[in-house]
């Protein structure tokens, strides 16, 4: 009998986590892949769990995401959320009949007791997904936003105030009594490669890097870990992660992020537009890629999965073609 | 200043109850009429909490009810019941999505600490209602119905097997720890008439004098109370009343309905059908009023209503002409 595969391991937050995984599992058998999912931006929307980044990942990767708005279901329908609003629910989180039902799912399930990573499988299951998304806990762990008003939820800072807010730092509330979910160590551990997905440093790799015990396997495993910057010519692609490393005092650049990254990735993967930047980063210790790492379409999501996949030391060859 | 309006009280199960309450509201000022709903029925489906005597008054109140299906609302869709079908959830409560939306907020509301009494006045009025829903209770109360099988919540017995059980007997569980919701006993003290609406006796008038104190508070009355029978030509004009007073081993007619509000009621309205049982009702004490009970439209709920309130001794000539 065979051993099963070393998985691939992931790092994700939402969007741009989530078009890299499209990217993965179209060089790569998705049943050898594991997602280890962000959950700092969960929150709490009408009394119901909303876990944004495990579902924007499941939804793309079952071809059912709202591409255009970044975020819940295509074709989804809102009869639930205009109701609300009548009897005087806040509606700036835009939830979608078909995405509430997910949350309605989990929410469910986890007050009758079943944990996050546990619910979370059976959601990826009934959507026909056969890779793994492990939320990084199952304990509560919320991502707060310090800003000059005070600390907002990751949500009310994302959503409701748009990114408006200049941000002092981040919080993970909860992260010193969160423990990893099961098989997320294991995973780390056993991995053949772990690849960081180009997500927010701050709010989406950093809350999953918080749980006691994750920084740790990183840095034990023999597993190669790769990123891909988020920053392309000083701007992120999508979201607040350029203008949080300025309002933080930091570079907005891709040696920015090898800086963030560094003492725990081996390679960062930057863009071609950054070519410049690999003479800054290589004396640090850390070694560049470089290749186009802006997801237009199925083809460049693709070439960057294998360019992460090279850089990580995966012979192409390996690469089962599809 | 003029004191008050002295309320018009009507005890109030779901569809007929709402119907009947159409015709009230059509020959009296709304704003002065007061319904005190059962709650018996009220259930938890996906973790949401269901009111579906309080949702099908206010829904049909509001001209937004699906009539033909006797719940819900009028052109509601089924999204999130159907995303929910996907994981798993059993889904033979079919909660439209807007009607969702109802049971969604009042759950979030409720989960706040605030009472079902509280909710229910700020439902009724985002649906642009005038009239008072009360709650019987605000504490939980839940009709169960006894089986040869065991025992059955009312919704298990009611949509989920389609009343097709015998019915031994039903239990009130929680009736003994609850107490009325605030106004339920001033109203019933300061009312002018009290209507007992052409419901179910057994599992929509019983689980509201169950609650301690309401009995007493009907029989201590100076109104008049005025029962509708639901009972004609010895069937129930919806639901499984007439089955259900076999099952008990009393005399499904309007007969049957007067023993059972014995000691409380002080006038019967039975349908013109069933004018030979009045010379069997009138020795045990309790007046009979005779007229067409049958509420196929506008006019007849109006005349229903009217001939309600003149056995209540109130007099036409005082009713609004609409």
């Amino acid at each position: 009998m065979d051993a099963p595969a070393r998985p691939l391991v992931v790092l994700a937050g939402g969007v741009g986590a989530a078009r890299f995984l499209q990217g993965v599992v179209s060089v790569w058998p998705s049943e050898q892949v594991i997602v280890i999912s962000n959950v700092g931006d969960d929150t709490e929307i009408y009394g119901l769990h909303v876990s944004p980044d495990i579902d924007i990942v499941a939804y793309t990767l079952a071809g059912m995401v709202d591409a255009a708005k970044g975020f819940g279901l295509l074709h989804d329908s809102f009869d639930v959320v205009e109701s609300l609003a009548r009897y005087g629910e806040e509606t700036w989180f835009r939830l979608g009949d078909r995405d509430l039902a997910t949350c309605l799912f989990r929410t469910n399930q986890l007050r009758a007791g079943r944990p996050l990573s546990a619910i979370t499988a059976v959601i990826a299951h009934a959507l026909g997904l056969d890779l793994t998304i492990l939320p990084v806990t199952d304990a509560p762990l919320r991502t707060l936003v310090e800003t000059p008003g005070g600390r907002l939820s990751f949500q009310e800072y994302f959503v409701k105030r748009r990114t408006e807010d200049e941000v002092l730092g981040m919080h993970f509330e909860g992260a010193a009594q969160a423990s990893p979910a099961p098989g997320v160590l294991d995973a780390i551990e056993r991995a053949r490669a772990i690849l960081i997905a180009p997500s927010n440093p701050f709010v989406s790799i950093d809350p999953i890097l918080a749980v006691p015990g994750i920084r740790e396997a990183l840095i034990a495993t023999a597993a190669p870990i790769v990123a891909v910057s988020p920053i392309v010519g000083g701007e992120a692609l999508k979201g607040p992660a350029a203008k949080m490393f300025r309002s933080l005092g930091k570079e907005a650049s891709a040696a920015g992020v090898a800086a963030h990254y560094h003492g725990l990735v081996q390679t960062l993967v930057i863009d071609a537009l950054d070519r410049s930047l690999a003479a800054a980063i290589r004396p640090t210790g850390m070694r560049v890629a470089i290749t186009d790492t802006i997801m237009r379409g199925p083809r460049q999501k693709a070439d960057l999965a294998r360019a992460a996949l090279e850089a990580a030391g995966i012979p192409t060859l390996l690469q089962p073609a599809r």
